[in-house]
């Protein structure tokens, strides 16, 4: 349930949103995206979880990889659908993780 | 309930976290904690969900304003009590925001 993360630096996508009224297909394609995103090259991870807004972290390697995951195609459909029906709002925060620690 | 955030850079401090059996005063604490940090010098805001695990995001104008949270004294109590009986298992790592943008 927690991304197994490496020792920093590496980075991470803080995406928070707010959905829009009904499913329009959301819940569907939210599956196929963490999948796709998750066979991406430099993927190391993802957490979420949603109540009034919904938190997804993503964890990548490096810039480069974030940018390539932002480059593919269905994953460009999809920010797109998201923008015209799924999010009332939502913010990306790209962020390089600095440390790390835990229980 | 999106944290208005200014131009980056900035901090972010995301809290991932699987509470364990019980609410052992957790509900009254978490509460008091977010009430205190938005108080501090240096916050910008929160974003907080839970399902399965849950994910909190702060975000800080400094790594020294993060520091001087973490030294709060009450902050210090409950992380303490976090530890003990709160917590399964969780993860806390530091980040620099470097861009932003959003719908």
């Amino acid at each position: 349930m927690f991304a197994n993360t490496p020792a920093p630096p590496y980075f991470a996508v803080i995406f928070t949103s707010e959905r829009a009224a009904g499913d329009n297909g959301y819940a569907e394609t939210a599956a196929r995206i963490v999948e796709l995103a998750s066979q991406q090259p430099g993927f190391l991870g993802m957490e979420s979880a949603r109540q009034e807004i919904g938190i997804t972290v993503s964890y990548w390697q490096s810039l480069e990889a974030i940018k390539n995951w932002r480059g593919n195609y269905e994953h460009t459909l999809a920010r797109q659908q998201g923008r015209e029906k799924w999010y009332s709002g939502f913010k990306v925060r790209i962020c390089k993780v600095e440390r790390e620690y835990g229980l």
